[in-house]
């Protein structure tokens, strides 16, 4: 099939762009072309169980709201994350900002009591606001779930259901039921905060008992698809979740600039996973080598124009 | 500033997306929209003679539209590229295809006369039509040109104006007067056609008058911009024009995945050919981290969008 | 100063070698020439503790041996990995291989039971020799550690100190009392198995202790350094240990091919932890952006070259 | 077979270390391992014609003494490179310097005539002396062959026989009688000066002689080998080389960090040149994706303890 010249104008819509790249079909922009056509494909499907993961500094981003409302709209089903996108969002939600265009050397900002993401800036302030608001909410969460051992998940929906700013992906999660799975909780500052809360108060997490929810996840889903930006513990928590069904995701897409020669997961393809059976063997897979910040409004964009969604916006 | 959460709609434009990456203006989606904001400026501004240079394998990409119709926009006044975008500019324009949807171990592709280019494929058939067309084309240039010594500028001028394919970047260039310089003409299969053709008719290169032509452009231009996609012999060859005119580029934007750690050229960052005194000490420059086949048709529809076009399309 | 150019010799030991590339000094190899130089300044003072990260698949790579060795040695105090590289220092631990040189589709190897991680393998016969063994290790465990809710760090030790073979690193920090973390132990396939015992056995994992545990160890530290292979969780981990010190580390060396401007933490510089006061403001910090299997070898047998160390060999 | 954990001991040579990287096999240390062993079969066979590529900041980076040792000791009977290459040899060469550990914002430096290469530096002054030496030199070729059209092997063959540096490969080069292609001559200050050279004195280039030169040495050699560290026009034009031959390297090494998805020719795949038939179908190939200041020392110390060399060093 012919490799089309792509045909691109003033105005088109992100949508008519990546039909565009479709029609050319090579390297990376065909590879995010047959991105946005499989996630249609599997978002639209109601059989299907979608496991999104994220890593990355979303938030810091800029992406938090657009994570916030692909779960209202109804693309996700699971989310697995980071402690750090989760707190950053909680930051957010707070009141605290990020902001940019911030100038100095990394020493003197600490100075300012800046702390900088690449060019993503956030301050101890927020962080301070952060504290009092998190400790306050861990609190407020009845404390016969904190002693005898609370899974994370439900942790995080007890936060989410206290949380009050429509932007909020933690927020979004817990309102629409969609789990959000963070093994690595305590690998955060939110972890932080849940150790020091723990020094004075009854907490105690179930970690053993997330990994019970999201593995009869796996299995209860009739079809299984997963959307994995970047790679680490989100990534390989996904795949790792179909290891015990006997049948592995029928959908995956990853975008993520990790390479596989080094050996890490992160950069793994998800052929390899078919090797080990978290991918099934006839699997429409789609690795985009690409930036997640410029590609995921591209395909949140296009899948909007495609299959519309339970919501609009969050505004 | 506030880094602003992107608010993505369906049916969005790519200018439109590309503003709400400005509101959030940081990581490479940041740069993105800063790209297109600098690009914007200096193409919009009659005053600046835009250096645009072109590495990597655009045209089985399918971008090669793209640059023609950047061409007869008015949107570039000098193009620097390879000789390998030249040939599969010209097997293009002579009727061959790059397909795609191919599948074979190499070897086995060799056997069938089929040659890779990642998941781009071009047939040795095409290779056999260029040889004919080009050859017919250097025997009617006149004798004399060829003889006494002809820069690669003006070959490629010659070649372009023989052309009929209104796709054809070369024959854009040649139309609208823009020259088209690559300096490492013989190290492609188009130079090997010169060679060949050298073997038994007259044809002689004279580089160093290329070079006196580019150096000239960059004195005589009142402002400077580049815009440069890859690395390489273009951007090099763009950034030393202006290396004895004594004053920097003005404006630069840059879009590649090379990194600078590695010390070679092509990595390396815009801030770096300030200390060389290529780009002016009060240049704006941006640096684009990112796939070309995904930036650039984002691109273009952005700056058609704000800036219209002499023509909205070659069709 | 003058950048030397590199003379080398045939016979050179890895040390001469870094000495030359520390003559040039710069690029990549003038980094991983400074980071030898802090490790061993770092490694050789008594009172520096330091932290060791190990994200990526070090023991199919062939890198265990040389993680033992550094714990047997008593070059790092504190080991945070990842459950992927303990499950496969087990595997290997209780017999099974990793190995090299197999062809064939993703979805052939998963008909054979064969699962790969880039170009090494391991058969499902060895997750059956696993399974069979980590039970048997967890059902030996005193049932009331188990049920009151175990730090991780503390079932590795346990775990570890079961272990028979010598070039286990999790046997090595057993004997040796340096305790390994492991934020996203859930996230393995170790974690899997302590979840299946869990379903009929006692355990609980009490993953707020073992945050306890390394901030401790950090408070506790005179002097602290990092050394940190690949991002990921281990290298975040290892950054925020520091964090509630009101002092960062002081000496800081990463080697890594993940880069900072997706603004993911695993390719942050350690500059950029100095604004987060993760690092000290005078450390000394080197960031090699570079493949970890390759220069792990060459370091650490330089490092022994400096240093010693107690042990030469697990031989 | 299995992946042996690797054994490395203190005082190990580089080549020692390799074949402890040879025993585990996988990931970049087994490539490297790998290209150990296929570089000193074809270097190690009298048949091969090697053919050596160099992109990259060699000499800055302090190995340009090595490619002028690989020259002298018979490993390299082609080099093909780039005249940014060739221009820092002859800078040192004619007693200038890369320096290093200088500070400083990039148009700070520009004030102070230092320019930038990473962390490699060197300044004005030695461009003031590379121009008064390069413009004697040509001067002092025999004007007949200046001016009847010299191709550029020929012109660096003349300019290395009036260098007197023992370190400089272009010396090495043309003492040695290997010849030097520099396709892109004029994409350099070296090209710079020969222009500035012919505004007021005899000089043409022939390039399609230099074309000429390198396709018979490819056509004339019994068997070819490809070395090549980076990409650009070094890669190209070596591969290029064997296009017209109607058979293919037989063995090929490269080094570079450029990965394929970009789909540009400096990433590519050697198993893509053999779809072109550039390399040989039962050619054997190794794609090491390394950094060169790291590898290419270690590489030539191994090869150096395997095969010794006509000269031990240039000291």
């Amino acid at each position: 099939m012919r490799v089309k010249q792509m045909n691109i104008k003033g105005g088109m819509s992100a949508l008519e762009i990546i039909e565009e790249m479709a029609g050319a079909g090579v390297f990376i922009a065909g590879r995010l072309a047959r991105a946005v056509r499989v996630l249609s494909e599997m978002i639209g499907n109601e059989d299907v169980t979608v496991f999104f993961g994220a890593a990355g500094a979303l938030v810091p981003a800029g992406l938090g709201r657009i994570i916030a409302e692909m779960i209202y709209d109804g693309f996700v089903d699971v989310v697995v994350t980071t402690g750090a996108n989760i707190t950053h969002d909680l930051i957010e939600a707070f009141g605290g900002a990020h902001v940019k265009d911030i100038k100095g050397e990394d020493d003197k900002l600490r100075e300012k009591g800046v702390n900088r993401i690449f060019d993503s800036y956030v301050s101890d302030d927020a962080f301070v606001v952060f504290e009092k608001r998190i400790q306050e909410i861990l609190m407020d969460i009845p404390v016969e779930k904190r002693e005898k051992g609370i899974p994370v998940y439900e942790l995080l929906r007890e936060v989410g259901l206290r949380v009050n700013y429509k932007h909020s992906f933690v927020k979004a999660a817990a309102e629409t039921g969609v789990p959000i799975f963070c093994p690595a909780i305590t690998d955060s500052i939110l972890g932080l905060q849940m150790w020091l809360f723990s020094q004075k108060n009854a907490l105690r997490l179930d970690v053993l008992e997330d990994l019970h929810k999201i593995v009869s996840m796996a299995y209860e889903s009739k079809k299984a698809g997963a959307f994995i930006l970047g790679g680490g513990v989100p990534k390989n928590h996904i795949l790792q979740a179909m290891l015990l069904t006997g049948r592995g995701f029928d959908y995956a897409v990853q975008i993520t600039l990790d390479r596989p020669e080094s050996g890490g997961l992160s950069g793994a393809t998800l052929s390899e996973a078919k090797s080990w059976g978290k991918v099934a063997k006839n699997a429409v897979t789609v690795d985009v080598i690409a930036d997640v910040t410029i590609t995921l409004p591209l395909i949140f964009s296009a899948l909007k124009e495609i299959l519309g969604g339970k919501k609009t916006t969050t505004d």
